[in-house]
């Protein structure tokens, strides 16, 4: 079983590879690298003092999974510097990821994020701080380079509603009994969002008629809730032998995934509220009982279901332009992310 | 001695409010209760898991300082929706130093600001992250209502300059052994970069030409310049019998102020060695000693020098442009200022 490999520890970046996204990777292997060229010549237009941070945070940042996104929807796009556009804009994406990274690993007291030490580590929670303002402050300088003021806008706002969703998260810390649809609200806030930006901007950016742009848009906003799901059930799956470590971390943390939603809708009122009361009075022992109780319900399988709706509502999205070229590289996408759930199962 | 109610914890706000600034505020007090009602509209445009968090930080948030110079700088300006896109340039520049604030905060693990609760101690400094990164996405997201990108570019690019100021100083901390041309450097972007984009895109804003906008950004950066190192004196001033303590948590912050910089310039070598082995060995009596020393040398003279080369550098700046109506009432501003350094000396 493949997924054996896949801990929670790991990356995005490296489950995306380690499960055959190299498909979807080989095509804009140009375009990230030159991306990286573009990142990197950044770091001298800061001020000297952020420059080490930044270049520290460049080099342990993933395999750019949003602006390949990027990328792939401004896929031949008919504008005169759609290309180099579509560089600067992955750019613009990327900084605004890593800035949220950097922060929330401050957040979360990582130490760790693809194996690096984090920049809260390395550099102390405080200068990490700083070093996510410095990310996204440049993003949007760079997001003002374009002609109109729209890049700025739709970045500021996917970075507010980033922010709101793990707030809205944090601000649910110890309050493990949520509804699903705060649950979707808040994987739409903290990862669809940025995902929908990516996508519908590519499509803009590179000069397609802004119905497809819209419908971009749409396919990237599902595709990343559908990412975020998948995310909570690699989890699970990762290693048996772990679930009850993961799901008290998850537990502790006050992250809420669905599989423990549907589980806690599941149970008896009864049975639920002795579960939480036990979680709030710092019983240890209620991950592992929790981790058993998703054995007896069709928790899995419901789970799996909202993954393929997710990718069924992307699909959709962007079916009516299939004349267009980004369409059939974005639905291969789907499909592959669809085929790693299975690869799991 | 007035400056004897001016103590270390009170705000910049309520010091310039306590000196008499009361004749600068009163003309711009119209824009700045527009501005509130403005401010207090933008919660609504929040997703609604931060309106909570974002009003308690507007509920304690100072006199509004930088708008003030927005409004001054676009005095009466030609352009034809001049009043209302200062208000909104304005809440720009108030939402970005407001999200730096709440990011001070948490790096200085300051308790309270204005006399309350600061957000990161309201809410906890991993809301508090947040918090800013919404107040600082919230800012690019109206400078994006801008007719150009200029406004994005320019606050991006100055909160980007706020960040490495912040870090350079929190880089050196334990380093208290640094040069003059680090401190202005440090001061310049942590503090008189902002009031220069203020006064610059205010200018602008208005319909001023080009050469009194850059001449009116000149005149901010120099009076952010006097204005931090007027601080600094503050500091010392406010109460004697408080300059140990005050110079003790400076020294421990790595907050390097002016008169500590040029009093360990004149000190010999081995003094000053001496001194700063002490200090970080962690010796709590070597404040007292270095400031027993301030008296042995002309250190405040000089200070107040650098503090009134500042604002005659501000002051010159605009002179080429008396005829021009937010002139008057800068020129005015930079004389309060002076005044009150004179009214505590």
């Amino acid at each position: 079983m493949k997924a054996k490999m896949i801990t929670h520890s790991q990356s995005e970046a490296d489950k995306v590879a380690a499960a055959g996204f190299t498909e979807v990777y080989e095509p804009v292997k140009p375009y990230l690298d030159e991306l990286d060229v573009f990142l990197q010549s950044q770091i001298g237009e800061l001020e000297p003092e952020v420059r080490d941070h930044v270049r520290y945070v460049f080099g342990h940042s993933g395999k750019r999974l949003r602006p390949m996104l990027v990328a792939y929807s401004g896929w031949e796009g008919p504008a005169e510097r759609a290309q180099e556009d579509l560089i600067k804009l992955g750019a613009v994406i990327e900084l605004v990821h890593l800035a949220t990274l950097v922060h929330d690993d401050i957040l979360d007291e990582a130490d760790t994020r693809h194996r690096q030490e984090t920049a809260a580590k390395k550099f102390g929670p405080a200068a990490a701080v700083l070093i996510g303002d410095v990310l996204f402050s440049h993003a949007l300088k760079l997001a003002a380079d374009f002609q109109t003021t729209e890049v700025c806008r739709a970045v500021a706002q996917a970075t507010a509603r980033v922010c709101a969703g793990e707030i809205a998260q944090t601000y649910q810390r110890g309050e493990v009994n949520y509804s699903r649809d705060f649950y979707f609200r808040v994987i739409r806030l903290k990862t669809a969002e940025l995902f929908e930006v990516a996508c519908r901007l590519g499509a803009k950016t590179a000069g397609y008629p802004a119905k497809f742009s819209e419908a971009a848009g749409l396919f990237g906003r599902h595709l990343g809730s559908a990412y975020q799901i998948f995310d909570d059930l690699v989890d699970l799956y990762a290693d048996e032998s772990m679930i009850g470590k993961t799901l008290g971390t998850d537990l502790t943390k006050g992250k809420f995934t669905l599989p423990l939603l549907l589980l806690l809708e599941k149970l008896s009122p009864n049975e639920k509220n002795a579960l939480l009361a036990r979680f709030r009075a710092g019983d240890a022992t209620v991950a592992a009982e929790i981790t058993k109780r998703l054995y007896d319900f069709p928790v899995f399988e419901e789970v799996v279901s909202a993954f393929e709706g997710q990718l069924t509502h992307a699909t959709e999205a962007v079916a009516p332009f299939a004349g267009l070229p980004p369409v059939d590289a974005m639905q291969k996408i789907a499909s592959l992310v669809r085929a790693q759930l299975q690869g799991i199962g």
